[in-house]
């Protein structure tokens, strides 16, 4: 290979930022060896711009280079129209398990598989069996790493690697070499699961097999790791209360950031209207005790400040298989507790702020200390709810069919803000009535 | 294997749920060849609990199964008087080798790495070579599927894999066959970028060279799926405004779980306190126009959900190395557009709102035009300013040193909560003096 690897690795992580043309003279500039290998680890995206701006007999060339699965991916990007048309492109074999692909969603196990992994009988000997192996080697296998063993009409009996293969004696039957006891999963599988078993399992690549356990494909750990920071990049987004982008920042089009962010934004704003709806009922208390309005913003959004840490730590423990729908009595005991300790730790820092800065500038009147209870009371209501609210409301969403991620931090505040208004200025009642109001 | 694969994979996802005495006495009723599996599946924290619990001498028997860097994390696990005790029962080789891995930080590739690579001579030929990778494979080698190329010296000098060794011709030299163009990363780099380098080359393993490209182990990719969901798991829960649990959320102990929280909830609460302040300079506007202070909420929320949105896309984008230091300016351009986009979105609604509510309830008086402009283009204002502050602080923050993950939802709705009430009194000042003021 002639290209510096250096100058290589920086190619790479330059792509990204080029522009498009500039993208396709630096692929062009490179090297055919380097060109492949780069080719082929680029993203689906990147490598579809390329496909793209080639004429249609180096498409094929390219094309032909990638593995069904990746391939799949490439065809799931392009343009419905011109879908077909890159089908052509495949040889037929490829064609064939390309178009099994595309039949399933991009994100459950069936859309992630390969059906080329490396396969074996149990009545082959080891040395049979690393013959046939070598020669699955050559061909266009996913990996020869890890090999099933299959019977006739294709149901998975074990499971050996060619590192077992090597270890054992060569006229050991495959049979009594297998594990039998092998971790799968159904071609439904949500891709969300699907990383879940790698991580427990601490796996290299999962069998993929249909109800009578006949098998399908695998899907190996390096697509996983994509998956994970996919789903993880996709929580995020949510959870700050905007859609999933579904593409980089920088290449998004300015259009569709608007549209993905406006969304929600308007959603939030129109539920948070009902602020001036609640603050308009008070709105003789205020005019009586101003000094009332003056801690509103303090109270509000410290109920939607332990919301958000409450919502945010629930649904990371969901996504993470830690917590299960039949688990939220559990978490709303132990969030009760955690609300009122935070609640009163706020509620005596607002207290004492009160205190201090009446025996400081004199401000608030001889009834100073009441307007601190007050501040300092509704603290410990509104955390607690808060708190109790954003634990709770990951649950209900998942419950009713939503993504929990959709419980983002500004959601949870607007829903406490609204509540907090009413539980502040009802304490206010309670406590100040003929006092100041 | 005599367990069944189904309650297999049950075990597995019922662990963390079960107590302590639970998991021992279900640890010890697996058959040997189960338990020793799964046990060498299962998370650094529950090994060190099956280790903690058991005798001395069966300690050494569980321990030795693990893999140099496994059973470094397994030390580092626990606590510090007990792991000079549980290095002398390693075996001696081992020991070293552990002893070495425990000099780097666990979040570094040099913590994650293991010593135990296949290797082999450049003058060395495909037979030989397969031969000497078969013996390899016997041993403790971590993967032998690839194999890396070392001179007498230990510097790399490329990498090939047993499947190019069963693809090539048995009299072919090594140095001919093998890939020099190798993807490599230093004792020192930081694991999310390493974990950057697997996604962008599609890499199984990556070669840990020091600083004279001498080979001192590798990182295979199964760690580094822990490594992505436990870097975007810290990433959310500082995001969401806590400290990272380090645990999950139904193992970790109350108190500890009150102070991950309490404290990043009191620095907030001591910023939101700002807002009493700015409210307080505005206490005679309020007093002489109460419908003000009915927007406060709306408003300043408003900006703080635009701020979530913006510095959660840019952390986000930063973590996955789509975004460096030098596209702040790019990012600033892009939001300040989308600031005003969005905020003209909702300052026309807000507008609406009033003069909806005025023809319907007439609550808002003679000057109800001036309150709607008055709370729209206070809107305009706060959303682009909660979008420059949220996608700015970021930057700003990993320019110093911090992690942007820290510019958390609630500490960007903080900070824009008091310059909003500034903001919205300023526009009122100015369109309701002579007025309403």
């Amino acid at each position: 290979m002639t290209t510096n690897p250096v100058l290589y690795s920086e190619l790479h992580s330059a792509w990204a930022e080029a522009s498009a043309d500039d993208r396709m003279s630096r692929f062009k500039a490179l090297p055919l060896a380097d060109a492949q290998e780069f080719f082929r680890e680029l993203s689906t995206r990147h490598q579809y711009e390329i496909i793209a701006n080639l004429p249609e007999r180096e498409q094929t060339v390219w094309l032909r280079l990638l593995d069904p699965d990746d391939a799949a991916d490439l065809l799931q990007e392009a343009p419905s129209g011109d879908r077909e048309r890159l089908l052509t492109l495949l040889d037929d074999n490829t064609r064939d398990d390309v178009q099994a692909l595309l039949k399933y969603r991009e994100d459950v196990a069936g859309g992630l598989m390969s059906p080329r992994f490396a396969r074996l009988r149990p009545d082959m000997t080891v040395s049979e069996a690393l013959t046939y192996v070598r020669k699955q080697a050559l061909g266009a296998t996913e990996t020869v790493y890890t090999v099933y063993v299959l019977d006739s009409e294709q149901h998975l009996l074990g499971v050996t690697s060619l590192r077992t293969l090597f270890a054992s004696e060569p006229q050991q039957l495959i049979s009594d070499i297998m594990r039998t006891n092998v971790v799968t999963a159904s071609e439904q599988a949500d891709q969300e699961a699907l990383s879940r078993l790698f991580a427990e399992h601490d796996l290299i690549a999962i069998p993929i097999v249909d109800a009578e356990n006949r098998m399908k494909g695998i899907v190996t750990i390096d697509d996983i790791v994509d998956v994970v920071q996919e789903e993880a990049t996709e929580d995020i987004q949510k959870m700050g209360g905007s859609e999933a982008l579904g593409a980089p920042y920088l290449e998004i089009s300015f259009g569709r950031m608007i549209r993905k962010r406006a969304g929600w934004l308007t959603v939030l704003f129109l539920g948070e209207m009902l602020t001036a709806n609640a603050m308009g009922q008070f709105e003789d208390e205020i005019a009586k005790a101003v000094v009332l309005a003056l801690f509103i913003p303090l109270i509000i959004s410290s109920g939607g400040n332990a919301g958000s840490q409450a919502s945010t730590l629930v649904i990371r423990a969901m996504a993470l298989g830690e917590l299960r729908l039949t688990d939220w009595w559990r978490v709303m005991r132990r969030e009760l507790l955690t609300g009122l300790v935070l609640g009163s730790i706020l509620g005596a820092i607002g207290l004492g702020r009160v205190v201090i800065w009446e025996s400081m500038f004199h401000t608030y009147g001889q009834h100073y200390w009441l307007i601190g209870l007050t501040v300092g009371l509704s603290l410990i209501g509104i955390v607690l709810w808060g708190t109790l609210a954003g634990s709770l409301l990951p649950f209900i969403l998942r419950r009713v069919g939503f993504d929990p991620a959709s419980a983002s931090t500004p959601f949870v505040a607007t829903l406490v803000d609204v509540t907090g208004i009413v539980i502040y200025f009802s304490v206010a009642s309670l406590l100040l009535k003929g006092t100041l109001l």
